[in-house]
């Protein structure tokens, strides 16, 4: 089944040959159209755009145009497989952003993976766009750069690796949480992977209002005294300062969310959980466990990122509207307050949760819409 | 005429807020096309380009894809207007490519006029393009830049305001010294502007076979004694020693190619000129000489970069076809025979030349196929 998906996907990009085109916005018919579109007509305008900065949003592709960049540095499970490994990803980004959001993006990878370096490039390129979509870019450097470029430039930069992913997996746990009974500043809630999606998830959680997370890497429950300093933040969310692996972590927990790797956890592990469980096993294609083992042990909503078992939890949910709303009200930075809007709006989609349906579907065409609402 | 053209483009600038968009080349309809074009289906490519650099460009973007890159220095007649300014013309010239060639382009405007970043920035960005269309770089860096950047990459890359422009300058001198019964080898040719499209056409008519080439700047004719290293080889092309200024170098020449400014020249320099002289007043939009005071003069043939006067000496009728004749045939540098081909491609589309018709029209639907047929 994967196989037959790999090979048709191979087929189709090789009859394609790249997944996006540029079509001008006006014909070019004969010397009158070209003399508005081109010289001498043009002068005029990039006169007026040099001189008023601001107004290059109304004349340029700027107001409409997105760079979605990566540096092939954590390309979805593949890993670190370079700019030209990561294209085709996001060339598949470009194709959901217009289709989405009808957002126009140009995918840019990168021939280095310096932090510095990217930084600098993604800066240098930046005028010409209305905003910048960081994409599979490896923790922890990924956050460093974010931050940075956020500071130099104004105009929106998100990582969507940490934020929509946060922002989907909140819009799920609103949900679930009513289905289960259980709230978000009670419930003990267990994260399973702390890079970029782990890392940025534990903090919008935190910042939703959540009081008791624990957050493992490969080594176990993350503490204080870890030498990377976003896994020290991570540390102070583990309020009751909770110590061991897994089997201690998950002991009592009402949520687990994976953002790690396959098969990492057992049925057995579940039953250590609080009753009425929830667990997001997010790893792509395969999950941390499979949701007939989740329910085996217990859990009572199960979600995962995949399309063919029930409540995906897609970041093409977010970030499509994210950019929409960042471009029609003129949004320079996403605050933590627009992320937290924009799950709940997610979540407001959904008028009767169940334990089947914590999440619209990645289809649903009002989840940009109401995305776009909450970034302003 | 001018204000209302320039009113018109600005009115139309905003109507459209950019000139070219993002479109899926395959429909986003259903999860069956999303799993192809994005996860799954997309791992498979992802790993394949990456193990397979080579097929990147039957698989992605990178081979129909060109970038068209500036930074703002030299932007059309305005001058260091910057990133922004230097936007719209992007732009455009994004939207003759797709119009002339069917070659998708991603305009990138530049926060930067440092060489060195500017070499460095192109190259961190090149993995998803076929191909570096440079536009607008202010010379003499532009030539060092070019140079940098066609050594560090395996992908086709010509700085337009250079190229573009001497082979259109050649193909229209070709049958230009059919009209008036003279040789490229005998004639004497007089270069006013010894900027990017100086500079590259004294380069190119002098691989053509010119043996007496002129080249002027504001100082006067260009001698060994200059400081630029690119001036310095520009006076070896004057192989008689003349010295002096326009009227010096005027004085019995077969040839006037203008690349400077306006009005700079006069009936009574023309008057100097050998009898059947030609004249192309270049300078955009106000040539340095109008056409009918180059008549008065005694021109046979001359030609301007408008097209409101007969030879329209237009770039446009060369870079659409060299990119997409790159393309097609793997082309990975482009050489000096590349582009002597293209002209003579050009020049033999007139198949009767007059001293009104000795260019194409830039509507002319052939010259982008003769041209691609010619780079390779």
């Amino acid at each position: 089944m994967r196989f037959d998906v790999g090979k048709k996907a191979l087929a189709l990009h090789k009859k394609l040959g790249g997944k996006i085109r540029i079509v001008p916005a006006a014909p070019i018919r004969n010397r009158a159209e070209l003399s508005l579109v081109y010289t001498p007509g043009v002068a005029a305008v990039s006169s007026y755009v040099a001189k008023h900065p601001k107004e290059a949003r109304y004349y340029t592709m700027k107001g409409r145009m997105v760079a979605v960049i990566s540096d092939g540095s954590a390309v979805l499970g593949l890993g670190n497989i370079g700019a030209l490994g990561a294209l085709p990803v996001m060339e598949g980004k470009a194709a959901i952003f217009k289709t989405f959001a009808d957002i126009d993006t140009v995918p840019i990878v990168l021939d280095t993976q310096d932090p510095d370096e990217i930084v600098r490039t993604v800066i240098a390129i930046a005028p010409a766009f209305g905003g910048i979509n960081l994409e599979d870019i490896a923790a922890p450097k990924c956050f460093d750069i974010e931050r940075r470029v956020i500071e130099a430039l104004d105009i929106p930069v998100m990582h969507d690796d940490q934020h929509g992913t946060a922002i989907v997996v909140l819009a799920g746990l609103i949900n679930a949480f009513k289905v289960v009974g259980k709230k978000m500043s009670s419930a003990r809630i267990v994260i399973l992977g702390a890079g970029a999606a782990g890392t940025a998830t534990a903090r919008l959680l935190h910042a939703a209002g959540s009081k008791n997370i624990v957050v493992l890497d490969s080594k176990g429950i993350i503490n204080r005294s870890r030498p990377e300093p976003h896994k020290r933040e991570l540390a102070t969310f583990n309020t009751k300062g909770i110590k061991g692996g897994l089997k201690e972590a998950l002991n009592g927990a009402d949520v687990l969310l994976g953002v790690s790797g396959p098969n990492l956890v057992k049925a057995a592990d579940i039953k250590l959980m609080a009753k009425k469980a929830i667990v997001f096993a997010m790893a792509n294609p395969i999950p941390e466990i499979m949701p007939d083992e989740a329910k085996k042990g217990g859990a009572m909503v199960v979600g995962t990122g995949r399309s063919d078992f029930p409540n995906q939890i897609n970041n093409s949910l977010a970030f499509p509207g994210i950019f929409r709303g960042a471009l029609d009200h003129g949004v320079t930075k996403i605050t933590d307050k627009m992320k937290l809007n924009a799950a709940r709006a997610i979540a407001a989609l959904v008028k009767r949760p169940t334990a089947n349906y914590v999440i619209p579907d990645m289809f649903d065409k009002r989840a940009p819409i109401a995305v776009a609402k909450a970034i302003r």
